[in-house]
């Protein structure tokens, strides 16, 4: 019998969101299991696997799944593992190398798993059911612009995984030289620093306290990305601004990200990219300012068309297909 | 009968060195050709044709020609045109737009011709008969350090060429932010304002300038990279720190490089190159010091094992097999 359906698994450091998911890309069923209860990967698998055959069962589509695709931190496609994921609790007698695939797959009665990053996972997503699926685009980066930045790198049809399976870590070039902010990575000046929700919501801190600027921020305690984003929305210049730098250094940086890979789009996801009124212009101005003429105006920048609520389980069942 | 060899063409601003070559590699006959004496396109094309003719008649290989690769700037792969080329002097009908590969082809009783730029030929040179081939690399970036800096990179044992055919500009990237040098593309702060040939000279002029420290270098009248490289044989501290300021700059800038596509090794190659007693331990350091901390110190910087001499037409050549 033809299988029809696949499994998404979209492994976080709080939680994992499950789904089937048919050929056309509907969520048939969906699940949703803590991922921080235990600091054991077997026992998280087990509770995994545990939930996706109630799925199966659930959605009545016992023996037609083709495959599983999951979506992690620090996942590696080549070797399906998840190597040192900060944001993960689990280790395997101790070890942070975590053999994911092959554990899952052997708690499944052996159907075939595929992993790889969330960022990667997000492209098929777009290439398999979204916004490069509906315009055929087969060259596209998609960056995640959400409490990272991540990025998958698409060249005609095939996601870029590299010598080592790692290719793709655009949020970590250097976008500010000199005296770039801390990282979460060690270095100094990656773009995850500014072009992340965290990023945002630690520019408007830095320049409330640099100057006295009268500013709807200004009333809360924690400053979040979305308050910035429903300060500029109320017509906060202080809050506009934040998403205007924000936008100059990702455009600024994607005009050398154009020289790579010579895209024909960029496609934006994740929370941040919800402020697209504000971020879009920004970005194109200073992607088109510094690009080399020969792609002036010709790369476009466009925004993930999945519901927000699939995205990650889509993407990752995308996988599931291969 | 099999096809047992190709043509080699690379084309340069002031010559074209064309070679025919055979599958182990070797240039079984070669032969260089003025490129800059007519301004007409199809003149070129009908003295290149000559020339391949006759050395495919001294060469007693005639009828056993695969194919034609041929290296120029700003040439694309895609449609087989050279589009405004900067350096080269000929038009067609006015246009700065030239169907190289299609005129070339014609005019050679319809054998194949296959066109890329100079420095992708130069990366398909090292993976038909370099030191990607000698050591099993399949996913490595060539950059190439002459006059300007060009780069090809190679993914899976495939060249990246992108959306368009323009892909792997990463001498137009930018490695300094604030107050950039000018780039002949028009913008500031390129990587090939610094770290090819004429930016090795250029920051030594600049050096020169700025101090009254003794140099070798303050007995020339116009300063050359090669003369920057005596220089620094013959033990001249400020050329020395010209070379250390390049490779730190050229490493600096590969840690991004990385990021992008998780090579296994970065290939140099080109005149600039040759000064590599200088060049490699600050490159190496740069880039390790900047580089995302699961590829420090696994990245592999090489050099290019091809014979000068021969090293653009085997690039090109590579081209005649596909």
């Amino acid at each position: 019998m033809e299988k029809k359906y696949v499994i998404g698994v979209d492994v976080g450091g709080q939680s994992a969101k499950c789904g089937v998911v048919d050929v056309e890309g509907n969520v048939v069923a969906q699940e949703i299991l803590v991922s921080n209860e235990t600091t054991e990967a077997a026992v998280f698998i087990a509770e995994l696997a545990d939930t996706l055959k109630k799925l199966i069962a659930k959605a009545g589509v016992e023996g037609q799944i083709a495959g599983i695709g999951v979506g992690a931190p620090n996942a590696n496609y080549y070797t399906g593992n998840i190597e040192f994921a900060p944001n993960l609790t689990w280790t395997l007698a101790g070890s942070k190398i975590i053999p994911f695939a092959k554990m899952l797959s052997e708690a499944m009665g052996g159907l075939k798993v595929t992993l790889t990053n969330d960022a990667n996972a997000a492209a098929l997503g777009e290439m398999k059911y979204g916004v490069a699926k509906l315009m055929k685009i087969k060259d596209f980066i998609m960056i995640t612009l959400g409490t990272g930045v991540g990025s998958g790198i698409v060249i005609n049809g095939q996601l870029l995984y590299g010598h080592d399976g790692f290719a793709g870590e655009l949020g970590h070039t250097i976008v500010v030289r000199e005296n770039g902010r801390q990282c979460g990575c060690g270095r100094k000046g990656c773009l995850e620093a500014y072009c992340s929700a965290i990023g945002v919501a630690r520019t408007a801190k830095e320049w409330l306290e640099e100057s006295e600027e009268p500013s709807l921020l200004r009333s809360k305690s924690d400053i979040t990305s979305k308050d910035v984003y429903d300060a500029a929305k109320d017509g906060d210049a202080l809050a506009k601004r934040v998403f205007d730098y924000t936008g100059r250094l990702l455009g600024t940086q994607l005009a050398d990200f154009i020289a790579f890979s010579a895209p024909e789009a960029i496609i934006l996801f994740g929370g941040l990219a919800r402020a697209k009124e504000f971020l879009t212009e920004p970005i194109e101005k200073a992607m088109n300012d510094n690009v080399l003429p020969l792609w002036k105006n010709k790369v476009k920048i466009l925004y993930s068309t999945l519901p927000a609520s699939d995205a990650a389980i889509l993407g990752a069942s995308a996988l599931g297909w291969e």
